[in-house]
């Protein structure tokens, strides 16, 4: 298949991050031309830039997927009563089914906001992944290794599941597996250590829940001696396959590990300001480190939302407010935390996270003809500081449009809709 | 001229916070009937409300409308920097002309977001209270004292202008005059009580700022032996006529004032935040005290839209962080801040804010069919947590429709886009 798209206004997030207005072609997965004049050549899709912004598109490397069933379920309340009473309940009548109708809301919505790339971490993970591969959306998928077992599995079975899992999925195109031990404080030394072999076994990505907390870093210091990134340095996890969730709650020397281990960075800013962790994750300091940061919206359930240009503008800001510095995280820095560091978290910087000629073809297209995006001063600014999720109006991930001028092209909008709706009335306690 | 709404879901915020399934019946610019039952009769527009949620038209109590012009020209540098070398240069050359085509702008982008009342202060006052009286759009439009006078006015011609401002205005059915000292810091005593004695003479309201940033209040302080709130307080101001912006630097003997006074509050967190003013508005003790708290988006050159659903999230965020606590500022509260509280700071809380009979019909319609506001859990948690502009279709102020479905009726959509585009451009400098 193949996509010419004419006379747009290119923000290539290259190294030099050049701004084009020009026309860019794709050929199956790949971005063959990136061009200032006119390209002329036959395409399966001819698509009219004109008053659009063509970028990479958005890379999501934190959140839940199924639990955009949960939505609006339960906020304003403290974390604890959030898991115990209402979280978990819920979560207990959770099954295979009901995850991939959520997998489907969440992609509907991820795909909607210009989103290309997710990482996730839940369970029923055969499930997700098989959503994501029919909706041909780049994924990769947490198996989820929690010590007391998962709704699918139980202990015992976690390690020899996982293999099959990974072994499944290693070798598909898009749709990646991750090993995904929850947390610190929920994963013991044995499912850790058992994460990390079967990592380094299959080359695969590892994901955690790090340091969201100052309950967690408290509880976890009080049984290890040691605080959750130590934990993960003294047996081994700390390494270049890690992408972090949070570290809302960490110190400079652990910056210092996570860099010099090579561990990566999901900054969730969103979620951690709606459950109020209280801690402000240090990304000036991690900046300054050369750490690779992220950004991920965690779950429709503590956002509410997977819409990354909100998450772009809650990071740019709330850091500016904290440090008392309106220069803190320049709404460049904050794109590039969505885009080509992004892809540097999940390891496949090489493929997308910015146009260029001979990567895979992950690109959005915004639609520039509205209010709050008139007059057009600066398109970065406006992406992080004005722009929305639903300015998108097209959304191509590998080559494939997934959406073009707001209409889904993989997914079926209307029953996706309506099976969100009867399931998560069947799901409240 | 008449509308009828059928079959929506309507959140009333009325005293009960009422949520009906009905209809609602629309003449002239009343609200005759809200009814469970449906109403059978004829009017002009008949909308079909399936799958739509009404509420009242939000209330934006804090903006500078021509700054529209200013999105994205200059961010991510120091409060003083960015006023002296970027904005205070190209205000400079702002005249009515412009002043006209941003607040076009502005118009547009608040009636497509959801905005049906906003009070402003800038220059060339008549030239925006003309504007907003054309687009039909409900506006407390404040006339600027400065010591050392403004674009159109010098110091001398201020308190005739402004009284004759007011004179002009003040009988207007939807475009009223405010009295709008700029802040304790440009303003002497004389122009302090020149404006209170003009807004009691007329009954109008005065706007200004107040304690925004800890300078602010540091080099009043220094002058007057005062905070900027005992100053206003020593001089009369702090009295029921009176809005104040920001409010950032204030103390909890200063919120005893302020609601002993009778004056109002216009939070504006995301402007706050983005220029990084420090400070945290101490809202939930604004509540103890049961002072009237309403939202602003201040200028879209400092926040970057004049989005109300966008500053309702960062409101209710930022505080559930700064506070650690996630039960601070709940949905339905910062709800309340931009409909209810929003009329009762600008006085006008018995005729709109609310969905009532016999109430003035400002009304806005969302529409629910979208990923991002799927599954319906909780309406008043989407609108504060999920939505954004872009998913109001339809807006109504003064029982006119000025949005239908995304249409614009009283402003010429593409003019207006292409004369702000062009005239940005001349701005820069």
């Amino acid at each position: 298949m193949s996509i010419l798209i004419k006379k747009a206004i290119i923000l290539t997030q290259n190294k030099k991050r050049e701004q084009l207005h020009g026309d860019i072609y794709i050929e199956d997965q790949d971005i063959i031309q990136v061009s200032k004049r006119p390209i002329s050549t036959e395409a399966d899709y001819k698509i009219d830039g004109n008053k659009k912004l063509i970028l990479p598109g958005l890379i999501n490397t934190h959140t839940h997927i199924p639990m955009t069933l949960l939505r609006g379920y339960s906020d304003d309340i403290i974390l604890q009563e959030w898991l115990e009473q209402r979280v978990w309940p819920v979560e207990a009548q959770i099954d295979s089914k009901s995850v991939e109708i959520g997998t489907k809301l969440g992609l509907l919505e991820m795909i909607s906001s210009g989103t290309t790339t997710f990482m996730d971490m839940y369970f029923f993970e055969d499930t997700i992944g098989k959503t994501a591969e029919k909706a041909e959306m780049r994924s990769f998928i947490g198996f989820a290794f929690i010590d007391f077992g998962t709704p699918e599995y139980n202990p015992e079975k976690l390690v020899p599941e996982c293999e099959r899992f990974v072994k499944r999925w290693k070798d598909h195109e898009i749709v990646k597996p991750v090993i995904a031990p929850h947390g610190v404080y929920t994963c013991g030394p044995e499912n850790l250590q058992k994460s990390l072999e079967i990592a380094n076994k299959h080359d695969a990505l590892l994901h955690i829940h790090c340091s969201e907390t100052r309950e967690e870093v408290y509880n976890v210091q009080k049984k290890y001696k040691l605080r959750p990134v130590g934990v993960l340095k003294k047996y081994g996890l700390l390494c270049d396959k890690m992408v972090l969730a949070h570290c809302g709650w960490i110190t400079k020397n652990e910056i210092g590990d996570i860099k010099n281990g090579g561990a990566k960075v999901s900054h969730c800013p969103v979620s951690n300001m709606k459950i109020a962790t209280g801690g402000y994750a240090p990304i000036p300091e991690m900046l300054e480190a050369n750490a690779i940061v992220s950004l991920g919206t965690d779950g429709a359930a503590s956002n509410n939302t997977l819409d990354m240009f909100d998450t772009m503008k809650f990071c740019a800001l709330v850091h500016k407010q904290h440090r008392w510095d309106p220069s803190i995280l320049p709404a460049q820095t904050v794109l590039d935390f969505a885009t080509i560091d992004g892809s540097r978290a999940l390891g496949i910087g090489k493929k997308v996270g910015s146009i260029e000629e001979g990567k895979k073809a992950d690109v959005i297209m915004i639609d520039l003809n509205k209010p709050h995006l008139t007059p057009q001063h600066d398109y970065v600014s406006h992406l992080v500081y004005a722009a929305r999720g639903g300015d998108v109006c097209t959304t191509i991930t590998n080559g494939k449009v997934l959406m073009l001028e707001n209409k889904f092209l993989t997914l079926n909008y209307n029953k996706i809709i309506d099976n969100a709706e009867k399931c998560a009335k069947g799901l409240t306690c």
